[in-house]
């Protein structure tokens, strides 16, 4: 699969973090001669949050992670993620494998059970042969480092073109605080926990329930903004793991906050830039409705929209289908309120086209590869902001292939 | 634009309904050189029923039409629709167009404004040429027939590969009644009022009331049980007629009910075998589910869910696609109690594959071009039927072609 034509130039410069390492390998889980196996130890002390896919059908290693976390202490902890099989719809004998890799890495790092968290991405309905992964654990315990960052970004990996990492470093209370996470995700992404798998490490000191809360609110503002084609992954996961080694107390550092918005932000883009098929980054800013509840609707339906994504996809500033997406989103619109704008081009207003709009400026503007769509609902100050790709060939060339 | 092979092999047969004229002309609104203005005369005493399009940003003529339906008594009725232009989202000149061709239809038919209803479809925000429309009126009211309908089917086509029309014919207490309808519609079709434009006429004799009643709810159960990409018009709209002129009262008929539902399922089914760049025809049934509502929740979700369109597309058996759909609709779901086939296969079960199932056998299948997906949730009663069709490249080069 060819690098999408959005990704970044290069893969970003990932710090260690103090008091995790990691180590990745080949199991041969379903991709032949690549790395498809990720492990993160970490140190005693950290404290550990996640946000899960809200699915029904949600994978067993989903639900194993929602039952372990929360919890508080002093023991260590580890995170095993394999690609190529997501070991969801897979019955109780889903259910067995998570069990028995959670044992074996557990007895490996000399761990209880309960605090190893596990996550699997890739087909659904296919029985995982962990036994594979279960041979790799020796090399994985082996080769454990604190650079393991970027091979775990790799291993993580299904039809994403490029791995995916961010990084912040600041200072809180004169002590330098890092932060570095990781993510994989291109197709199944809808706005609903959209991250597919997300790992972000800090050497902050933080407790888990103020990490946990902090960790759900900030999935609000970046994955949960996100749409490539309105579909629910069974295996979404977004950890966030804070080993306390930088001795600095971020509890209610605003820096801190802002950081770790700013990691978490970078790599929900990352994500849209390789949505599948996608040939432009689109940001969709709703402004002026009644409500932030309804301004998220109006974003949403224009983000999700088939006819406004392949009117990108085709250049065509088809503001008609802005039109018809904030029609459709259940929100309260006027008309003869709303205005549209293409980046900085007043396209719609007071119910009609805006009469200094010409069809040329905005034909030109949608050439770009990074787009900015605004409406203003002009009924009160509730604002959301979204962003999505175009729908191209490329999207039903991936995901019209058998069994892709 | 070639017609869609899931096309009926022809435009049927349809009767002469007493008490209506319709006639059809070439304006030039946006097409050379096609019929795209229709004219339907209704006798007095005609009622008339209609449900309409529930988006924030509908046009002129629906607006209009709300204002206007639901009256009773003596007079005439007239319906003047046309293609090419929507006068959605196009201001108060919008409302000025609706005003002065209503005006000019009931001068021509000796009617009072408020009994001519009128329909616009095609591209949004560019202003009615109503100027055109009207020029072509007196054409239309020398040239009104009996036998117009086949001739309105082709005049309110936008990008429908072909007409669409159906027609039933029943007798009620000894008496012959029929039904004849025609429809479009082709994209920007999502369940909630899923219609484009539809209109049904009979010389049954039945009251206003009891006749929009009737009309509401036979919609839900057939134009609002259909989606091809999940998008909402700004324009739909559904109106029933009925001249009396057969002398049947249908008022409780089981008949009547059961042929004007006929009649609304199959104008449904051809819009959906219309859909831009569709190849499949898709019945998607749940049943088994803690309520009616939630079963049409999972039906939904399967039937506008990106992913599974395009690996039905793609002839590929994908059942995991399908159980991530269940897990996002929101619906109560039971991993181990869920079941799935294709056809008469059954493909999982007990949270996992069924023993019986071959991939040969699903791929097999999934060659049809007519599918039925079905999705038992073990739970209770609870059932919902959608038809959908697949998602293909024609879609895109349908809608990313510059202002299609």
């Amino acid at each position: 699969m060819a690098r999408s034509p959005l990704a970044p130039p290069y893969f970003p410069d990932l710090p260690p973090i103090d008091g995790v390492r990691l180590a990745s390998a080949a199991a041969g889980v379903r991709y032949p001669d690549r790395k498809d196996v990720m492990l993160a130890e970490l140190t005693p002390g950290t404290a550990v949050a996640g946000v899960f896919t809200r699915s029904a059908t949600r994978s067993a290693a989903v639900r194993d992670c929602q039952a372990k976390i929360g919890a508080t202490g002093e023991a260590g902890a580890a995170i095993l993620v394999n690609s190529g099989n997501s070991n969801a719809f897979t019955g109780r004998a889903g259910d067995a494998s998570v069990a028995r890799l959670t044992e074996a890495v557990g007895s490996l790092l000399d761990l209880p059970a309960a605090r190893v968290f596990t996550a699997s991405t890739g087909v659904i309905g296919e029985p995982l042969p962990d036994e594979r992964i279960a041979a790799v654990l020796p090399q994985l315990g082996a080769t454990l480092s604190p650079d393991g960052l970027p091979g775990a970004a790799e291993a993580i990996m299904t039809t994403d073109t490029y791995p995916k990492g961010a990084s912040a470093r600041i200072a809180v209370d004169g002590r330098p605080v890092q932060i570095a996470g990781i993510a994989k995700g291109s197709g199944m992404i809808a706005p609903d926990m959209a991250t597919m798998l997300v790992y972000i490490f800090t050497d902050a000191l933080i407790a888990q329930p103020a990490l946990q809360a902090l960790t759900h609110a900030q999935c609000d503002l970046t994955f949960n903004c996100i749409t490539v084609d309105s579909d629910t992954s069974t295996s979404d996961t977004l950890m966030v793991a804070a080993t306390g080694r930088s001795g600095a107390d971020v509890t209610d550092s605003l820096a801190f906050n802002e950081a770790l918005y700013g990691v978490m932000l970078d790599l929900a883009h990352q994500v849209v830039r390789d949505g599948e098929g996608a040939s432009k980054f689109v940001e969709v800013r709703v402004t002026g409705a009644a409500t932030d509840h309804d301004a998220h609707l109006v974003a949403r339906a224009i983000a999700d929209s088939p006819l406004v994504k392949t009117a990108i996809a085709g250049e065509d500033p088809n503001w008609g289908r802005i039109v018809m997406a904030v029609g459709k989103s259940g929100a309260d619109a006027d008309r003869d309120r709303l205005s549209i704008r293409f980046g900085d081009i007043l396209v719609a207003e007071q119910g009609w086209v805006a009469p200094s709009y010409t069809e040329a400026e905005g034909a030109a503007y949608m050439t770009s590869q990074d787009l900015v769509i605004t409406v203003d609902l002009g009924l009160a100050g509730g604002m959301a902001t979204m962003w999505t790709c175009d729908l191209t060939h490329g999207y039903i060339d991936i995901n019209a292939d058998y069994r892709s």
